[in-house]
């Protein structure tokens, strides 16, 4: 960390300072110029609040050196993790297995919310047989408004876990409560969303448990506070966390949000865990999801979290945002020939 | 509601959408075009998830007309709402009482962590004879990193409940979890932070009591989600619901955050709850919460929240982020003035 | 300037880098911890371009610690610069003279767009009585659209320049072309709009006259980027400048921009230079003028720029975004209770 | 259009605001809800000011429906532009030619600034060598700072059109000032910068050329604002443009901008003009350039402009924010991949 001080201070002050930050076994470098001195801080920085130094009087501003997070970084884990998610509430002639990071690129499709029986197994069906990995399906739905439809809640979680019985596909879904975790027992991967992204209770209750977690960036957070989100689960013992970009907040009004697709290889050089894209909630737009996807692969993400749709009655007028199943699959016909330009596994469709 | 439609589409689709949008009880009307058809919507429209209707493949763009909260809105409640906020937990010769919003202007003061017994005893005694009408202080902190002090927790709430006991001053502190809200017993207004301020679930069980809600914009929300949410309490039956501003996500770099003083005379057009400001969070910069509480005073807000701190040994080199209770005992000096010339009553210091 | 090295590097590649710092006069102090080294520099950094140190292989980030603006710093000129406008092409009898910054408050109003003569000499009269202290209209109008009025050009120049000799206001008007300088001649105080402050080569010009300058900063600048911008301009000899906040762009959608006013104290912390504030551009609503303006001079502006209107024939309905001579004369009433509030001398209508 | 009007208004307002539409040659369809009622405006639309309609007294709000761009609108043009780009000033026999856009890939590479003779001849033969089209270098640079350096200005253009002579690639140089296009006589390809996007006066002489104008989106710009920059060029006869996506200003802080991929799909779909990506000056991260191209080709893209630095003595530390020719070649064989997967012609390296 360097703190750089102000033109003038008292040495009272600056005494105060150098004993305060002894004080957290930092030790320090003083470097005088004729405007201005810096302090450089050698040690574990990572418990100071930086907030706390910068409204120090004496203080100009301050910079940190060392990243913040710590089991998260890539710097202390060079290799890539593999998050692996099991169909877990499966028979053991049922049980399948996904691994996400590594190299291997995932996909994972399916509706935006569970809307009923039918249609989360149809879907299911209907996504396996494209090439996707895993099933997700909205069950608690973070709506803006209080008058919309908040989801099938529980009745929800139920169906899709008929649907992994089904189809063998694990299944993602996203928690909004803490006091919910035991109704996720069947959930393969549990999505944190990303309102919740600084739900920091939450987060550490999730750190106590041992399932893979897909962790959605904020509207409005950094890529910093994206890891140091990953860092508060870890830090609590649950190291199996993907990464997800969804989509910033901007002033741009053609899209919904703005995918920043610059966050794939940057957090994958910051950190070991792997990063996903989601280009149907990012941009709003059905038509943004292939050229958003293939761009995304291109870029080196680990796999694609993509809505899936089949209901054209509910469907109103054949076009939901999400994708038909036919879509979806051609989607997948021209990721692989992405996949295959730079060198990575194809996906297989299990076309029955 | 106006739905645009595209420029070509089939009578079929057109028709789906006519029937879709009659089962919900609205009637319609069609203006066409030379390049275009749009589609004006009659009745209750805030059931309508306005993203769903823009992913129909007709429909072009969407845009509500009315606005999507009722409880909030100051279209069906003209009259500005006072806020009562009584000192719960007071023996009855103790109970103090405040009201925010309706004219009134209430300053509410005190530090931003409750770090000891004796530093928030000796604040609070502070603050109150300086003219601050309620106390504030954190006990449970949400931070970024998972390294940082997280609050002194429950300790911190029963220490504030002493210093209310001894000033009968009403007491402001953050709840970040659903399960909390028992704790938050003896805490005479409960803050929802700018993290938690789409915590749906939080918001929903806050709807389910009495007592009133101090509800943060979010860093990167706009003023209606700030209603939306506002809509989730009041929707559950709590209509005790007080606003506040304390700046946005931006580019901008010399400030933590950007305070968006328009929001003042804009929420209040929108809506008939009280408006509060809290410039030390907002910039991040103790300089500026001075000319920024005058500003937003001038501006027409109903009051403000404001960080002091007092123990000199723990700020260090003397200067924090928050104010001394000499500067703060300054700024209420200051505002005073501003209130004259607006034509509002004054604060009066109970300076012992 | 602090750089930050990465962890790893080769010490020739280092050796070039002190090499070359060396080559540009700077001293060095390196300081080394167990993850990472920083180097130190002393001397003139304002030459170092900082995108190309940050692009050094071995440089994992750099921080200035000296800003990069020197004619525009108050740490150089600790006093603040009173900008005199006169109201040059008058007779000597005739001659105005208006001062704006140090502890003046200035008021500035007129119409967006020059229309007529007939106009401009009404609201100019209105104005004045009012106790606007000068004249603005837009001859040449910054226009999103090729299909939308340009301006009167040369012609509405004219008309402002009959209405300064009727009401002895000098006046303001934006420049948006190298080639207008001399158009300008018996503009006053020429303004630079927020789409042309970082028109380099305009401000370079600019640097070549001594008149008065009204910079504005652009919608997606950062503060310290104004200041570099009023540095072009200081650094070719003219040191007339004046700031102008007039928003910047966020998320927000219930404002044209979000008019930022901690810029205000911020602004005048860093630079001897006065700022003023136009409330009218930066909401695009009228009816926030007033709160914002009162706002703006409790935090400490050094003056206004706003939006008048006369014409109801062409003010279609009665409401223009700009307010009525009326509507201002009465802002003006209520800024003289906060500007007593401040102690800074009132506004003096001039009623004819 | 749609005009939204408040709930409560006078007649004669409405009567008024009629008439004034009347004149402007436009039909009016009226429909009303319980709560308000909206205006359907049939007609040309584009000569509206909006923000004018906007802020008449009886709107609540307005929102176009037909889109204020027609020159460069695909609705009126359904097929792709192709730009040619001539290298002008060659001898006959020298003559060379590129074509953008309509299913060709094209990339241009060169240094950011032109240094000197050497340099630029250097470059320009290795990026020939590796596959680029066309030749890039800054001669006028707009600079932050009015201390750093600006370029070699017509030296520099005159060492990029003997590099064009060498090699025969067409030259893409950046303009700053309307007085300038006299001295671009020899670029083949005019750039329009970020910083100059809105700056209209040089747009409109831009529109009186008939040379190619590549236009770059400025930072705080929305695509339809790109997109009415780029009919201000047409609107005077200029059809010749191609757009370039280089990374908008958003609060994130690991990048130097946000590189807004999504623009690539979107803006194609609104307009028949070719866009290109600039992946290093929107990221400011070399290492950033290869997956974002390779992004950028994926999501449909029609070129690249890429910065290529060669000079090992001068470039310190061997390493550049812009590729070396040779990081340049091996990126050019990656794209091919994805050129290949896309169904796009590769692009064919010159090797000598």
């Amino acid at each position: 960390m360097v703190i750089v001080l102000k033109q003038k201070f008292e040495q009272r002050q600056f005494d105060n300072l150098l004993k305060w930050l002894e004080g957290l076994n930092l030790k320090t470098t003083l470097v005088k110029g004729e405007q201005s001195a810096i302090l450089g801080l050698i040690g574990d920085t990572s418990v100071i609040d930086i907030d706390m130094v910068k409204a120090i009087d004496i203080v100009e501003s301050v910079r940190r050196i060392q990243e913040p997070f710590k089991a998260a970084n890539r710097k202390f884990h060079p290799h890539d993790t593999v998050i692996d998610v099991m169909g877990c509430g499966l028979l053991e002639t049922q049980t399948s297995f996904v691994q996400i990071g590594g190299g291997n690129f995932t996909v994972i499709a399916g509706p935006c919310s569970v809307e009923s029986r039918e249609q989360i197994l149809d879907i299911a069906a209907k996504v396996k047989d494209a090439g996707s990995a895993m099933l997700r399906g909205g069950a608690f739905k973070p709506r803006t408004s209080p008058y919309a439809f908040q989801g099938l809640r529980t009745e929800g979680l139920e169906f899709l876990y008929e649907a992994k019985k089904e189809t063998g596909l694990p299944i993602v879904s996203e928690i909004m409560n803490v006091n919910h975790i035991e109704l996720f027992n069947n959930v393969d991967l549990i999505q944190v969303g990303a309102r919740n992204m600084q739900n920091f209770e939450l987060l550490k209750e999730l750190g106590r448990i041992d399932k893979p977690i897909l962790l959605k960036r904020g509207l409005a957070n950094t890529m910093e506070e994206l890891l140091m989100s990953a860092e508060y689960i870890m830090s609590g013992g649950n190291k199996n966390i993907i990464l997800c970009e969804r989509g910033i907040r901007t002033f741009e009004t053609y899209t919904r949000n703005t995918l920043d697709l610059s966050a794939i290889p940057l957090l994958k050089e910051h950190t070991h865990l792997p990063v996903v894209v989601d280009p149907s909630h990012a941009t709003g737009i059905s038509k943004l999801v292939k050229p958003m996807s293939l761009a995304a692969a291109a870029a080196g993400a680990d796999g694609l979290i993509i809505e899936v749709h089949n209901d054209p009655a509910h469907a109103l007028c054949d076009g939901a945002q999400s994708l038909t199943p036919e879509a979806f699959a051609e989607l997948v016909g021209s990721l692989n020939g992405i996949l295959q330009a730079i060198g990575k596994k194809e996906i297989v469709p299990k076309l029955g």
